[in-house]
């Protein structure tokens, strides 16, 4: 077992004794390939980790994987118990788990898993292990701030390449078609997410790009990702064919005031709701504060949304290397909406973008 | 809304009922898309369709997602109530929830938005929906067949170009790498696994492709599969470079055997784990039963993996229009592994495959 797999099983194990948990439990995916290195599909054969502070990790798998999870960071360390299929994994799992207190489980673990084991341990208290175990993965290493760097410029490269292309009179699902083959192009193993939103649909903050034709005049918010290297990008611009229509100009440098604003309250110390207070200031002062009606941004690494989000209520304080996105925007039904979105690494000092295309307006053609 | 979903919900909430829930609850993916057309990303807002029967469905949305979902195709006809980030998403749904009796989960619903659920609704018992609404699922439509038949023809003319292709000298990683690209380049919207174990690697079921080069003699399962159309393509071909090792050829006829008595086992009114059974007669009665050690099969549709599963144990009876995967294997610590894999459908009076490559043993070059 490498010595990173290894840090972060004991880190996770000592923040769960802290919390007075019994044991954290972890499925497929991510929290699993962040604390072992092992990855496989998320399916409905159950994967579980369990971790008990004072003892050793087990990881139960189905038997035929096991060969699999052997050959992993932590096959040679973890003791691995397989279970047949049509035998009951949950029994299998109720075998190693503690029979009272309170167990934290992995956030994203199915919902069947969870009630198979509930049934099974019915006097314990199961509660999300993301309290226990969130800022574990929020805070990012340097090999993982530089994977999130190189996805980061993966995606400014992709936004350079499809503002080169023509907007007017190509349909919002072609030009997304563009973006997810160049997010792939530029680097990405696969792309995950590529909203293009052109005249009125762009005051829809998730579009699904469809058959409208976009038009001159039109602003087009384009909000894309995709994973490398197992960590995700998240851009967003708002670029506008040709002439900016009537009020977009202003409404437009509101949110780049906005979003700067928030990147300047971003360094340690910091509480998460006092970056999207920065961000909701300069536009609640300018008389659209009901038009930003959802968060100021959302911690990205081997999730695309993960914690720490930027909310009202979040007093969770920021350290160096959490990572996030900060995408205020302003949508005026039936006009037009704008969205600004960079992904920021919080330093010793302040904070730095991971992605670095310009926030000056964008006229594309 | 059309009146394909219509139909859906209505049986969902009849089946529901018959099975004395409160409710059926569902979350992105794949249910919701299933009952609702809505689909979607899954994340960590909560979106939640909430059926009682008797009553109207209900939507939950994010707010900011509220225009997509008025656009779905469920849209127009469902009421669909929005919370805005800050909020407690738990709170909105419970005000729609029953205060006690039993409601059915979606199986994949993340288990931070079932305790979500649990905590503000103490007295009501979740079970897995799945136990409910997996026959809905299970039998496919006219149209859900002939999509999964397209998945199958991309599959079959993937596995016909990647024989063309060199297998000797070239690394497990590469070889799947060329499965990937033949899988998208061949109709699916993406790839989703592409197994390539050579030698030894054979013998374990789902080996993840990796630095090994392929070498003469070699046997190389090759088991790939991807999305088009929202459903799957699944198949298996144990392919060899050269001449056979000693030993391959009889175990090769075996499992060829033993797929092929599971395909005529098939047909309405067997149940499930009668398939798994005359599967496993062929190779058990030669001696090799504990060599199979997986399941003879799974369904498959808008999952890969899917309700009925071909296991001992389960006694569902097969409908025409279910289909399910029928694979079959043997695997020889050290020296080889056999898989055959073909996604069926269950006809009026037996079953078809829905892939027709030659099961007939490939030797590479």
């Amino acid at each position: 077992m490498s010595d990173r797999f290894a840090q972060r099983l004991e880190r996770a194990a000592a923040e769960a004794a802290e919390a007075g948990f019994a044991a954290v439990i972890v499925a497929p995916f991510p929290d699993l390939r962040y604390l072992t290195g092992y990855d496989p599909p998320p399916l409905e054969r159950l994967t579980l980790l369990v971790l008990r502070p004072g003892s050793d990790p087990v990881l139960i798998v189905p038997a035929l994987e096991r060969p699999l999870a052997l050959a992993s960071p932590v096959g040679p360390r973890l003791e691995v118990l397989g279970w047949a299929d049509g035998d009951d994994p949950y029994e299998a799992a109720a075998a190693v788990l503690p029979g009272e207190g309170r167990i934290a489980v992995g956030d994203r673990t199915w919902a069947t898993h969870l009630l198979g084991l509930q049934w099974r341990r019915p006097k314990v208290g199961f509660l999300p292990a993301s309290q226990v175990i969130w800022r574990l993965r929020a805070v990012k290493d340097d090999q993982e701030l530089a994977t999130l760097a190189r996805a980061g410029r993966a995606a400014d490269e992709t936004f350079r390449q499809t503002c080169a292309l023509p907007f007017e009179g190509r349909r919002e699902e072609e030009v997304a078609a563009d973006l997810r083959r160049l997010l792939v192009e530029n680097g990405h193993g696969r792309a995950d997410f590529w909203i293009v939103a052109s005249g009125p649909n762009s005051a829809s903050p998730h579009h699904a790009p469809g058959r409208r034709t976009i038009r001159a005049g039109d602003a087009v918010v384009l909000d894309f990702g995709g994973e490398l290297g197992g960590y995700y990008s998240d851009t967003t611009r708002t670029v506008v064919v040709g002439e900016p229509p009537g009020g977009f100009v202003e409404v437009y440098d509101l949110v780049r005031e906005s979003q700067e604003a928030a990147f300047r309250a971003v360094r340690p110390g910091v509480a998460a709701q006092d970056v999207d207070r920065a961000a909701r200031e300069v536009i609640g002062s300018a008389g659209f504060g009901d038009r930003f009606f959802h968060r100021t941004g959302h911690g990205i690494g081997l999730d695309v949304h993960e914690p720490p989000y930027l909310v009202e209520g979040n007093a969770s304080v920021l350290e160096p290397g959490m990572t996030f996105s900060i995408e205020p925007g302003i949508y005026l039904d039936g006009r037009f909406g704008v969205r600004i979105e960079d992904i920021v690494a919080v330093t010793d000092d302040g904070a730095k973008r991971l992605n670095r295309s310009s926030r000056d307006l964008k006229i594309v053609r």
